[in-house]
């Protein structure tokens, strides 16, 4: 027998002898190998062997406009042939400040950095250096990037994640120093009295407590207006700061998720969809505090530096992408995303599974459970439920050419219209028919 | 008196509504407010006034062509009209990570990220998996991104660092845990014995020695081949890695400057150069270390993501950077700035002024001492020196228009020719004239 191999086989094959894995982002690995991109426009795209798909992954959340955007384009390729970086400020980066902060109340002074995880480390060094005070607190099970502090118990498992009422502080990383561990408190999402304990127990050490307000590896469940009024309120009492992750999350209000909540958090962590496509972070807030870091007047309280924080190309790409993002395409985006959840519910009662669906704004997760979980222990998988979710996406990636999140969540973009939110509810009936046994099996 | 404002300072005006400091960057803060540029291309950078000036700085050091270089500008044109970013992969990172690593013996595997803070990051979480050992040893003065263990003491002053036989951990930012100053090692620059002696007081729990071969805080000296030696072959006796930070030097060969040494360091982290333009870091190194991060065969030991690591805009432009930059390029290169070097010491003899040059490959840095310095407390500026070094970066900014770090150092680029040498030493040698005195008071 003769097999062909796929463009995808012969470069991974290579890919192997060079990247670990043969891959450089987790996310993008594939069984039996990932497939490289040819192109892609809005919200298609093709890869080396010809396959279109479309995809409602936006590069993990990231491309609120899909793939190519003209405008975008356009706007980068002036910049392009002026320079992609120097050694001084441009005025893209003031007139992007204004923007963003002009967005977001809470939003008074802004800072550009190259990643969501250089945002959430930066966030983290700032309420140290603001209160004096060196431990964290945050979600069981939220991911926040790879600054070491802000990923621990992000993977904790049944094996060990203790007492829902103290949950252990769980390495990530091995070889995770426990002097680190040791700066971190857990607490399970939406649970105000425990948390509130937990808190109480650290109440003179805590810099911040870390809120990511829809969290994606929780459960993508939304913190309930009481949760964050009762963290809000205890950071008031404790010289402490409530700081949020909206990393992922910006994406689902004009003004973010915060906008969901009477309370304001003193500070912001941003990536993703406000980079345009390109490599970005920011840290946002309370004017008072970012104040620590103007370094006009001598050293400051918190020096910090990137030698590409706030390129003109990423200024530029943010800058476009986030104007074009304006208050009537955020709600027609999030419009047309509760459509599509909507007819997903009505695969889900068609096939008659036990599958629920969270999610807000333009994300949506599915989970193998009848109810949708509200904490991360809820929704956590074990290996069997992981198995039927793959199974499911690669049914849908394969046979339906459709790219979704490996958690089976989608993250739409303004690319997406109704006929690919028809032809991915009724790719999720097929999926839900033909994996009907698996998927009630894992149930029991 | 009518002052007319300047559109620079108009626009700072309004940053500082925005940003901290109405800066992003506090490499680019100039007294009274930072230039905004307006186009740059090759070696010259034009300002939103029209002031034309010569870039030595290039972006701190990350643009090896200058700027907007027509082969990656059109590389990067053609990438961007078919996305920036995807949730899946790409075969530009296979083709660039065969370059790299066909380029340097130690570069076993390669994973790439988004900056230099990043790839450092890695590089120590990676010690620490590889070794389950939790401190790391790094010299002081060393400025290697704002992770917080691998920038603790990068600013100590006579005032804080203690005694050089064991120096303090001294912080960076406020509020550093404590827990994190004791998780760093520090050690003298150069000095064989005093650092062996002091890795030997760790030797239990030391995962990774850092070295910049050439740090730039430091002095911008280079690491004396038998001190680098000393250090790998304590990391072989007592079961811990010997890891480079190559974000800055590896310019200075086409391997890097790792090529000047008999031993090859475990891991290195990259950045600058290497993103030809764009947002990058990277790490590199022996196989078997780099496999922990496979995520192939289950949850791996460090598992590692980024959103746009990888990406392929600053793949394509990092691939076509580097491509140009081959062993023809380096050489070329280092030679001009040898030549520049040189003219400079020229300068410095005829102005009869007491200043040193230290450097290697395409770097060089101007120290107001009449010998250079070989470690951080020799390198190291009190206030009136730090005053006198402004005054010449002033004067070369505003009246010879000549753009150079902030540290008066000089990062060239393939742009530059023996003209702006030529302009360059002349600059200098006008510079020295007229600060002669304020450069000699310092002396005493």
């Amino acid at each position: 027998m003769i097999t062909v191999q796929s463009k995808s086989e012969e470069i991974f094959q290579k890919a192997c002898e060079y990247l670990p894995g043969g891959i450089s982002r987790n996310t993008v690995f594939r069984d039996p190998n990932p497939d490289y991109v040819e192109s892609a426009s809005g919200c298609y795209i093709t890869d080396i062997d010809g396959v279109r798909r479309i995809d409602f992954a936006n590069n993990m959340a990231s491309l609120i406009h899909g793939h190519a955007h003209p405008a975008i384009v356009e706007t980068v390729i002036n910049q392009l042939k002026r320079g992609t970086a120097y050694t001084m400020a441009t005025q893209i980066e003031a007139e992007y400040a204004e923007l963003l902060c002009n967005r977001v109340d809470s939003f008074e002074r802004i800072r550009f950095m190259n990643s969501g995880t250089e945002a959430v480390m930066a966030m983290i060094k700032l309420s140290r250096a603001f209160t004096g005070k060196p431990k964290i607190a945050k979600t069981e099970g939220a991911y926040h990037g790879t600054y070491d502090f802000a990923e621990v118990s992000q993977t904790a498992n049944p094996d060990n994640w203790g007492n829902v009422d103290l949950p252990e502080s769980v390495p990530v990383v091995k070889g995770t120093p426990k002097s680190v561990l040791d700066e971190v408190v857990i607490f399970p999402y939406n649970d105000i009295e425990r948390t509130l304990s937990i808190l109480n127990r650290y109440k003179n050490e805590i810099a911040c407590v870390i809120i990511d307000p829809i969290p994606h590896r929780v459960g993508l469940v939304k913190g309930n207006p009481e949760f964050i009024e009762a963290i809000y309120k205890w950071t008031r009492e404790n010289n402490s700061l409530l700081v949020f992750d909206e990393v992922v999350t910006f994406r689902v209000g004009y003004g973010g998720a915060q906008e969901m909540y009477s309370v304001k958090p003193d500070l912001t962590a941003l990536g993703k969809i406000i980079g345009g496509g390109f490599p970005v972070g920011a840290l946002a807030g309370r004017a008072d505090i970012m104040e620590l870091m103007n370094p006009r007047f001598g050293k400051p309280a918190f020096p910090h530096s990137g030698t590409f924080s706030a390129n003109p190309i990423t200024m530029t790409a943010g800058y476009t992408a986030m104007k074009l993002f304006d208050k009537e395409a955020v709600s027609n985006l999030n419009e047309l995303t509760s459509k599509a959840i909507e007819q997903i519910h009505e695969s889900i009662k068609i096939a008659d599974v036990p599958v629920s669906i969270t999610g807000a704004g333009s994300m949506f997760r599915i989970h193998l459970k009848p109810n949708p979980p509200k904490t991360y222990r809820e929704a956590f998988q074990p290996k069997e439920e992981q198995q039927v979710i793959k199974n499911i996406l690669d049914y849908l990636y394969n046979e339906e050419k459709l790219l979704l999140i490996n958690t089976c969540s989608c993250m739409f973009s303004t690319a997406i219209t109704q006929t690919e939110v028809d032809i991915l509810s009724e790719a999720f009936l097929r999926a839900f028919k033909k994996l009907k046994e698996q998927i009630i099996k894992i149930q029991s």
